[in-house]
């Protein structure tokens, strides 16, 4: 089969790879239907994530039709539509019994990992994948989901909403700051609906960000450039700040904002992949009754997402702004690079 | 009458002052029978808290009787023997309203905040105390509570529930660990068994406190000097780490030590009060899923643990290491600032 | 002044009463500007209510302008505008300090009991009110919120998500189901949105009210005269039944129409005020993991739920159906109680 | 292999039946090394429990020792000491995935459901027992722990927390009163000490079981054939109601006993298996801002209540009041049958 395949920093082809097999009693084979790629694709391919092995298949999020179901496979059969999740999950660990798939120790792929498509074994961008633990990894897509919206349910759905919004304990009549307003900014801007936010403020350099953001859902923006964004924020507060500020591009700069805008009692909830350590002035901080959260998506509301986009609830579609097939990966992944420029949210990579 | 004066860094004298008066409605004059120490009077008497005045009474924590009441009182009575809390509450503000005390708005003292007595208004250490906002501000003491026991729900016991095992969200069946067990730490101790820990693990450099941790409620101690400290607490968990870290010191190495033994998922709780900021290396947090919170006791929960406190549930009594007479201030003081050495927990200073 | 007074079962007049004086430090007079009439009015009228006196000024909803304030009273100034609430709360009971405001202690009234308006003391379909507590009981409106929004959160916006949407526990994705839409189950269905229910299933014998429910968000109706109304509602869940069963009339026969639709583990919230006991069939559900809630509001959200009127996302002038002035008083009622065929939910009764 | 058989109301006994064999790939043989009698158990001998059929092995709860495992299953071994839990779990069903094992889907017994040993399938009361989806149904026994301690981890013990503890949501400081000192009352009362109750009141009617409680935890017993019972009840705590009233027993006496004695804002958590409907005295309790709970144990908290046996901060050998080997049954149905008169509580059944 045809896969997009990671040959070491800055080096990447589609190109010919073995079909997959299933290895496990619990896998199935998925052909890939549709997929998209993630920044932090872009993150392995700079080099930047040292446990991806070169000759890897990238990938972590699609869409698909099962073809081929392991011996001790029971809720799933051949010619189902499931979405995959980007966490895999055995469902029989300590961190899977209360929730934290994120961290599954099913030692298929790194143990105390949750996330192995694309990373630690073979990923979504592809023809086939297989998946292990499938039985809880994958979703049966409901009649009526197309395979657009459907994808945006692997990663950038319940990361916003798990790790933005629940983990921000987002609650009603809240206000609430983003910080950045990339796909993962929108997708916590898109699903803090989802516990009433009064006010969503969303904070970009990038006007047309800005612009998007209303979109999904913001009600105020503030242009991170400014010299008085802070003032500007606290404006829009009764002047005591934020109730929770969402961190979602993952520089200490953009961190730091966060502490800046939140009220005491308030809630920082860190969404974006850093790669560097950030300042904590807890001398200041230690007295002001504020928590700040951090995590990798566990994927345990997936099926509840599914439920509101299903409803139409939660307008996924939003997200995809190109499309593209399968043998255009390479251009896909090119358009993607260039959001700024060429104002890329998800590119929708499908079979035909 | 007499009270415990601030001069400037490093001098205090116990000398006459005015007597307190009625200034507003919701006023209490309280004749103090029992005062204590805490470690952020010393803080105060270094000069590290610029907020304090010379000439300022200190003390936040005392137990006492009612001698005068406002005109707007209608709750309490003179000769109601009362904790008064080391936060004050107006009981009206928007932080009150959702039991965030620690920032009451309300401007008797400083705006946003709740600590005012020995800080913006004078304290506790006196033989007499005005208290604003007095209904919402103290409690009754419950006939058969001694005051040696009641003035441990001033701040000592709060503090350490609300901030240590609250806000750390241990929950039945946690392995949690301390850090630091001097009186806040051992406050952690003691309450974390409202919530059910398996295994409570104190980690000091002292040998003598790690002992009295054992009294307080831990199960197991670790010495903070060993080389393989972090060894010997991961060998006490199942290898993944603690549910809940707990800094009681405040020091940049005491909080690195709880983000480096908390599990994926877990939670670090801040208690001590820091001087410097701290490194927070989000590199490798930021997909750990813990959470860190910090903050100033609210007090709510006094009627609660003094609830506890008078069904023998807690004992409160084990902090009182050593008692004076309030004329034996200064003496008391210097009792409490060799602590290593005294082995002072908490001195307790009476009237008579 | 004018008042609309309860002269026993089925007598009632717009008549002249005396004008109500300051009686404590923490009392203010409110000249009411708009005011509303409850289904509860109209069972006392009907003399239902043992515990209304002959003589009392009936209502408990209403917007006004302070126009005396007590001695005790500190943050709240003669014009001021303010919501009445239904609950008087005087701030420093047990139960207040928990913010169960509805069996506040504080002794104006009834012990035990927040609802002393058009109760125990005098009400709001008047021309001027005594508030006690008011510092602790009224809410400032802010600008550009009109009279016949603001006077919504006296009661129904708060009672529908307090006692429907937050004891019932909805959550992100629900399923529920809001057996009856009148008012309050219309303000059940508004709030419900603030938890992001995915279906909301209005259930009345009503064809009006029914497409009225559309309009407050319902996404599904049935007809409860339907034979097979409880296969419709099974038919829009996965079979199980809904996930929140809400009871928003108060007969017997719409309560156990919730424990027929409830899913194991799910949720059912009694808002309706009841005159007969019901049957629990206990033998069925003891397995069925299910949670029956019920109560008074609290209107502890009112300041949440205002703020959300104030920034447009809950559009409260929907329920304003007919205005009145205040002199209309016996029109205004004539046209609630027949409701069924005015169609009328709320009547906006004003000074001018 | 031997079996306790039901043979239709009234009749059981010890007898030869076919070995258990492995029907699915997650199943697992059990060597039953230690099992007991629960009280539903003698439900079913009068023929009460029409779902049980002629024929079936009896029994729940059991801790035995793997000795054939199926081919899908990869996380137990042969020879590995396991807690059969009473409830079966497939971990793929969406109860499950919510936590809800109770109503487990997995069709293996009948759909809905997760009580199937001794009810649906073949139980524990045997030399041997064949266990579906094991991997989420069985938990490994850690050194240390006795037998007659971790057989009461297969139901009593998650019962007593999740059905009566956590499910009436005991908070640290609260006063609760538990209905029924069987050994289910006596879980309640043990278990609620992990949530910091600071009263714990026993009401029953036998002397010998109150006396029992005091051990299990009650620090207070109120004879329920007294004529004040209640009134003992309320001066016990402020005189507005227990915050926790949990029914321990199964009769609409003892949950009208709960109904009478909780305080506005509390709870009430219904624990025992009922045989009739009860009145609901909708018309009082509509403003009481009370909460009922009932259910099935899910046995999720079972990992974190063995942990707390192992750590010996619940003493499980209190339950163990009997002991007999497998081919004494029927003497130990004897025994555990005239519990008034023998005071048996748990009688422990083992191999040898």
């Amino acid at each position: 089969m045809k896969a997009l395949v990671y040959h070491g920093p800055g080096q990447k082809a589609w190109e010919d790879v073995p079909d997959p097999k299933i290895q496990q009693p619990s896998d199935v084979i998925v052909q890939i239907d549709t997929t998209t790629i993630c920044g932090s694709d872009l993150h392995i391919l700079k080099g930047d994530v040292a446990s991806v092995a070169p000759g890897r298949v990238l990938g972590h999020e699609g869409v698909g039709t099962i073809t081929e179901i392991g011996d001790g496979v029971t809720t799933l059969k051949v010619g189902d539509r499931v979405i995959v999740s980007c966490i895999k999950s055995c469902g029989k660990c300590s961190f899977c019994k209360e929730g934290l798939f994120s961290h599954c120790l099913g030692d298929e792929g790194a143990s105390g990992m949750g996330w192995v498509f694309g990373h630690l074994i073979d990923g979504t961008q592809a023809e086939y994948l297989r998946v292990p633990y499938a039985e809880t990894s994958v979703y049966k897509v409901p009649e009526g989901v197309p395979d657009a919206e459907a994808v945006m349910l692997s990663d950038i759905l319940p990361t916003g909403f798990e790790i933005g919004v629940r983990a921000g304990q987002v609650k009603p009549g809240d206000t609430i700051a983003v910080v950045g307003a990339g796909p993962v900014g929108l997708a916590v801007i898109m699903t803090s609906a989802l516990y009433g936010a009064a006010r969503v403020i969303s904070i970009d350099l990038d006007a047309n960000r800005r612009e998007q953001a209303h979109k999904f859902g913001a009600t105020h923006d503030v242009d991170a450039a400014a010299p008085d964004w802070r003032e500007q924020v606290m404006a829009l507060t009764d002047g005591l700040g934020v109730d929770v500020a969402i961190e979602a591009v993952g520089i200490p700069q953009t961190f730091d904002a966060c502490l800046k805008i939140v009220r005491p009692g308030g809630n920082v909830a860190n969404v974006g992949v850093h790669g560097k350590s950030v300042d904590l002035p807890l001398q200041d901080l230690w007295i002001q009754n504020i928590n700040i959260s951090m995590g990798l998506v566990n994927t345990n509301t997936t099926p509840m997402l599914l439920n509101l986009v299903a409803s139409k609830k939660l307008p996924a579609e939003l997200f995809a702004t190109h499309y593209f097939t399968l043998d255009q990966m390479m251009e896909a992944y090119d358009t993607f690079s260039r959001a700024a420029e060429t104002q890329a949210l998800k590119v929708v990579i499908t079979r035909d």
